[in-house]
């Protein structure tokens, strides 16, 4: 068993503890035949915001599992900032999700898997906000396989 | 009396009609102390959604005039994408708009006033999906004027 020390948020061990949560979102998209993709939001050391994506369940673009994170996150802080969180999420967010991050000026970002083709970081890195912090590659195998076995299995 | 030409929905015309109606929504916003921006989307000449920044509001920052347009826009079709329809904005989209309006495939997007600060363009004119065509400068002066006179205000 892994001892999670939650006093050192930022450690590896918590950090996969976390994106472990985000997985779990990922699974519930993939059950709904959704692009399994999963966000928490981590608020000192407590998931205050859980989404996943339903773009296609609600017909809708926006509804991607890190904006649905924010406005739940915002909705129990009480405001728009969230320089205090820490957003996870299973793959490397989209120029939206980025743009949006950037507004809610979160404290910090760790993503699993990283997105060559519609990730922020291929069109700008400045999108995010410059006191955002930057994690990614936390449990990426297993966030990476969520999506390539997605695909395959779609194209079977 | 100016005649609207209906049947020619890219006429200056009739970009300068529905641009009015966007910024009939941005003055709801300014009615509510949040900054003037306003969208609708049009669909075969008719207003399908419309939306007004209600960031403050709502203390959501997802929630500007443009997602609040397309997920009320995709709500009326019945489907996530928007090929068929055009985005009239007072202010050119964010990165976050202007990510979300990738995500629609939104056939034309017309804005009124520059953003050169926050504007998409600032970080990379590619976040626009290549289907999309961009007409700026609509109603430029009336729908700048609405921002710098908000933000005097609040300077006072």
């Amino acid at each position: 068993m892994t001892y999670i020390n939650f006093e050192e948020e930022n450690s590896t061990g918590a950090d996969e503890y976390f994106m472990r949560e985000a997985i779990k979102e990922a699974l519930k998209a993939r059950e709904l035949d959704e692009v399994p993709i999963g966000a928490v939001i981590v608020f000192k050391n407590k998931v205050i915001a859980r989404g996943h994506n339903l773009s296609e369940k609600l017909n809708d673009v926006t509804a991607h599992a890190e904006m649905q994170a924010f406005t739940s996150a915002s909705n129990y802080i009480g405001g728009k900032y969230l320089q205090q969180c820490t957003l996870y999420v299973t793959l490397e967010p989209c120029v939206m999700c980025a743009g949006a991050s950037f507004w809610t000026q979160v404290g910090r970002i760790v993503y699993g898997a990283k997105d060559d083709k519609r990730g922020y970081s291929a069109y700008n890195s400045s999108i995010i906000h410059p006191r955002t912090e930057i994690t990614s590659g936390v449990l990426e195998k297993d966030c990476s396989a969520l999506i390539k076995d997605f695909f395959q299995q779609k194209r079977r």
